[in-house]
């Protein structure tokens, strides 16, 4: 047929063209006209006099509910994308959830510790280093651990498996309640460790721009480098989100919601091509088995975040911030750290997160190699059934259902 | 079998039956009992002096995260009904309200201009006309807008694609997500605009009420037209939710309990008949193709709440509105338009509705008609292969799981 | 091959004895550290004052919208594990449900009684009997009515739908999706109807130890009793939630942290070996027919709360409460009614319950025996084809996607 080369070609181009116009003429027209204190965004962020106001309409202060539904379900749901290990995802993530949350109790109250380890609590209170949505001390630091593990644990035989890596149409389905679930409370888990108020409001509200940017930019990026210009769902489903992870660091930040925009755009592009590119090379060249593309989502846009940390702190000014430098910066409020010097701290940082994720991960590898810790051979991964009893499918759902005269026969 | 024909009429009967003696006993006690100022209500509602309460239970205030739950996963998981279009209606809807949100912000503050268009700051604000949960601005508007569109780019042949209009088994749960997080929140999208308060407890205790009395009739209607007596799951999952387009105009209003009850019961009556009798003739006779019948869940459902909004409007009383008459009709409140007044300026921001949605519709549809954009072929549609990557369902999960002793042996 | 037994007697041990270990270690560390008034929990439960914190996270009060989450679609999915009746579970469901929150309008508010009837307002309002959450009234009452009336209607040619009886793949993720939002909402649904403030956090708090308990001891049961080691999904849907029975009628009292997390594990312990070994005793020995295992999941867990209730109150002084007693024990509090006094009614509510269950059940199955009333014919149950049109499933879709080729080629 004729026309299929052109149509190919428009199809491969109509989509990212489309995205790319219309993020490019809003991010110019955020620039120009959107300040956090514009007198909308001042009333509309408003929180505690709302009294006077006759049309209020709320970002809900982040709860244990939000951030339990974006874990249970938005963790949980992601993995199912795997056509035989569902199960696991949604039941693994649930057993360690549940842990998570007493032994949170523990450590540190009963929730503020539950999306952070100990690491954060090493980088972010000794070195003073700010890092509320976790770029470095979650993101950064979970992605290495876990590919350095791997690499440990590295199987040349699991190609035996290959059959079972990818998805089916409804596994994706499952999987995208996990993405939306995610992008809706990622805002409430950034913001949930900052300060009450303005804080929290601005953590939130820059959340949601590079959310934004980043679907705007995988959706076109998606379509650029698909083949015959076709959508993956492995991106829309992990890349859209990566505008959640590279904010995690400056999102409290004075980053201003172009910086936003901006900074979600290039994390779901990075991210994109993470998946497209980088991917295959990180298992033949690397010895880096990668399933469920951590290093796109969580590794480059989490370091990504902390160097935007690291500039947007080094930019911090009295002026810039006002009253709120003293929650944001307490120690260049008090005078005892430039904003260089705080630059310099957030950067040493993302180094030390690096430093314990290669020495955790390989240590963590090193024991889930001990013999007696029993693994599932290589051509069983990805496989529910070595640890749960799977359902065998029936004949009858394959066959489609009963005619209503077969019904009536059989009653 | 003798039984048979009577077991079949009486199946056709019970569960209309029940369904509609239930809703009319409930509906008469509702008549002569429930008022929103009887003491229990009072004391329910009553939202800022709750410390003397010891028992409160809430209805949450509208937030962001109910509505883009309402929106990202309602909107996004209704679509996916369509057996090979999931990935398309779920995809797509998340990249439209992410870019919508970002445009948002420059229209009109965050959020509140977010599920309302410029026709609604229009109607609503030149014309002084009330329509806080949009039954015209959004429902009526959005529908005949895409309806008037769908008549322009009428497919002859689309039949071809008539295959894949249907649902199959788990397309259907799967939308069933959408509609039941549709239904939850939706008395928030409807109070979200409403004065923060009374007003806001009002709108979404109208909004619950019509919910409840649409999804019961329509399982009653669908049940009663239904081939011997089954349910329809197209019915179940779209007109269940004609009870809140119904009350978009005048769930602020003091439209009673009662007449909330009547008003959702009659808007999933009209729906539920609109997809068994008209959806078919609007194709054959009209030429309008309305796959998702939108005609049926938000067009004439939009339509009989806009004027529902006039008949509530027009009998609006300094009595029965008391100090909140400022908050709902500022205009009557202030002596300067009387109750018939308004609802003239009601019924005619209906007509303008009506005439923006079917000029806009057709400029629409000439513009997708422009030969460069690119469309797929009549037997095409409802593929998500057109746009997406669609993986190969892998014969292993036709098979069923492996039994254990395959399990051990390839080990 | 030499290494199976020994594999699959490692697999067997493996996690039980990882869930056993760590939840045996922080039970001990609960009993040694953590108390309520630790001066962190001090800090992160106190609601008012919130405005000198700088480190602010929320459990959020419960609300409408929390708890139709719960029963719309936890309740909705969680019955969709059944192969061929998630139309009925979702769409009954979801018409119950809308019915269920007209009725309690009526009944005593808008939602105050929505998830408790009469019975409730029987035994806790007569009797002065505390079950906030409903061990008794709720869970202990609606399981033994139903496996009462189901004796009543005992089939003994069911065996016919015995096919249709199990799950396959992709329902039982749907039921995953109840199990989850059933699981994040528990702790708002048992602290609904407690004192706002101190009560609420309370009650939540120790739902959510119970809950994280039952999960651990749920995996580690599954394990230990399932063949060769693996998780059976039936238990995980279902005992995991039996932490939240379990605390129903004690969450709101001074149960302590540790007190939770025993009453968690107990329960999931109980109902996991009820699904393994008394679920199919339930019908062979006493005619039972338990389709969903309430026996498991409510019947013996609501006792066993109602029993826990019991104890708890029976060890209730001035010194444990504080000023709290009046809000828990009011009768204790006034002087009017001594601990062991509140614990024997605790228990005569117990006793009521079981027989107004009984009683109830015995007339219900009566009724429903009525000839008029049209029931499916045993080979016909667990079939939503008797009451729903179910889509045929399409060749296509089964035959896995188009190849590039053949679309181009097509269109």
């Amino acid at each position: 047929m004729a026309g299929s080369p052109r149509r190919t070609a428009g199809r491969r181009l109509q989509l990212p063209l489309l995205c790319l116009l219309l993020q490019g003429a809003t991010a110019i027209l955020f620039a120009v006209f959107v300040r956090y204190n514009h007198e909308t965004d001042a009333a509309l962020w408003h929180w505690h006099n709302h009294s006077n106001a006759d049309n209020e309409f709320y970002f809900r202060y982040p709860s244990f509910q939000d951030v339990h539904t974006m874990i249970f379900v938005g963790f949980g749901f992601l993995m199912v994308f795997l056509q035989r290990y569902g199960f696991s995802s949604v039941g693994f993530t649930f057993l360690s959830a549940a842990f998570a949350l007493q032994w949170s109790t523990l450590v540190q109250g009963f929730f503020h510790s539950f999306h952070r380890g100990h690491i954060h609590v090493g980088v972010e209170s000794l070195l003073r280093v700010k890092d509320a949505g976790g770029s470095m001390t979650i993101h950064a630091f979970g992605a290495y651990f876990g590919l350095v593990l791997s690499r440990v644990l590295y199987r040349p035989q699991l190609e035996k498996s290959k059959h079972r890596q990818g998805s089916v149409y409804h596994s994706d389905l499952f999987a995208m309640i996990g993405t939306i679930f995610l992008w809706i409370f990622w805002p409430s888990f950034n913001s949930a460790p900052t300060t009450l108020g303005d804080g929290q409001h601005r953590s939130a509200l820059n959340t949601y721009y590079s959310l934004t940017a980043s679907t705007l930019s995988t959706f076109a990026l998606s379509a650029l480098v698909g083949r015959d210009g076709r959508l993956d769902m492995v991106h829309i489903q992990n890349a859209a989100l990566a505008g959640g992870v590279v904010v995690g660091t400056s999102a409290e930040m004075m980053l201003t919601p172009f910086g936003a925009l901006v900074a979600g755009f290039l994390a779901g592009t990075v991210s994109t091509l993470g998946y497209k590119f980088f991917t295959p090379t990180l298992e033949s060249k690397l010895k880096v088995q990668d399933t469920c593309g951590v290093h796109n989502l969580h590794g480059m846009p989490g370091v990504l975040g902390a160097l935007l940390g690291v500039l947007v702190a080094g930019l911090a000014t009295h002026e810039a911030y006002g009253d709120g430098l003293e929650s944001v910066f307490p120690l260049l409020a008090k005078g005892q750290r430039s904003a260089t010097s705080q630059a310099m701290h957030q950067l040493f940082g993302l180094f030390v997160t690096l430093i314990f994720a290669s020495v955790g991960g390989s240590l963590g590898g090193l024991l889930l190699r001990l013999p007696f810790l029993d693994a599932p051979p290589d051509s069983q991964c990805y496989e529910d059934q070595v640890y749960w009893e799977v359902p065998r499918e029936h004949e009858d759902l394959a066959q489609g259902p009963l005619r209503a005269e077969e019904l009536e026969t059989r009653a």
